[in-house]
């Protein structure tokens, strides 16, 4: 059994292609023997966001401080503090921090998606290219 | 996309051998078409525990709110907000509500799960069988 205040484990920067101000703690993996996903914590600071991208594999996350949105493709979906969300494998999506503070989810990846490679998608809405 | 707040899911009983005042709603699963594991969330009131038991798969957990304590076989392990656990397979567990307030915390099963059979361990500790 591994038991462990989340902010005692490592907080690394997200280098993805697409990424801006964001970081991520990887709260259990395959380094803890976990045979099945993974439970990253994400923490987007103020003005930030995830990569706007798809994958052949699929997230679940739960909002746990801070306000923001995911995008749906272009669709907007309001996130706050007990939101729950669930991307299926190959959906184009987002995640932006809309508030001043840092917006923090936990978001969990089947261990296959180390194998996989993620496609950055062309910027949507407002955002000009 | 599924985007939801965590309180619009259904709450239901928890109906294991061993379980206490214990409630539980079923995130996200593979009714969304999540296709490798499930992402629950536990409320065990006060005086409340999950059973005390061992199975097949893992646990990954993630604390949202209360206090209270992991047992791992018979070592006491304290929850507060934000505590991660990971779970391996087989290995005997209990989470136990020590607060007044609600214990609530994020459990995830791999899909498999729900083909598998969990095995009551006996009491442990002071707790008189």
């Amino acid at each position: 059994m591994k038991v462990t205040p989340a902010e005692a484990v490592k907080l690394q920067e997200v280098v993805m292609p697409g990424a801006e101000r964001c970081q991520v703690r990887w709260l259990v993996d395959e380094d803890d023997g976990a045979p099945n996903f993974a439970m990253r914590q994400f923490e987007v600071a103020a003005g930030g966001y995830t990569p706007r991208h798809n994958h052949p594999y699929e997230h679940e996350v739960f909002v746990l401080a801070g306000q923001g949105v995911v995008m749906e493709g272009d669709k907007e979906h309001t996130l706050t503090p007990g939101t729950v969300v669930y991307i299926p494998p190959d959906e184009v999506h987002q995640f932006r921090n809309t508030g001043a503070d840092p917006l923090r989810f936990l978001c969990l990846v089947p261990n296959s998606a180390n194998t996989k490679a993620a496609t950055v998608a062309p910027e949507c809405g407002s955002i000009e290219q």
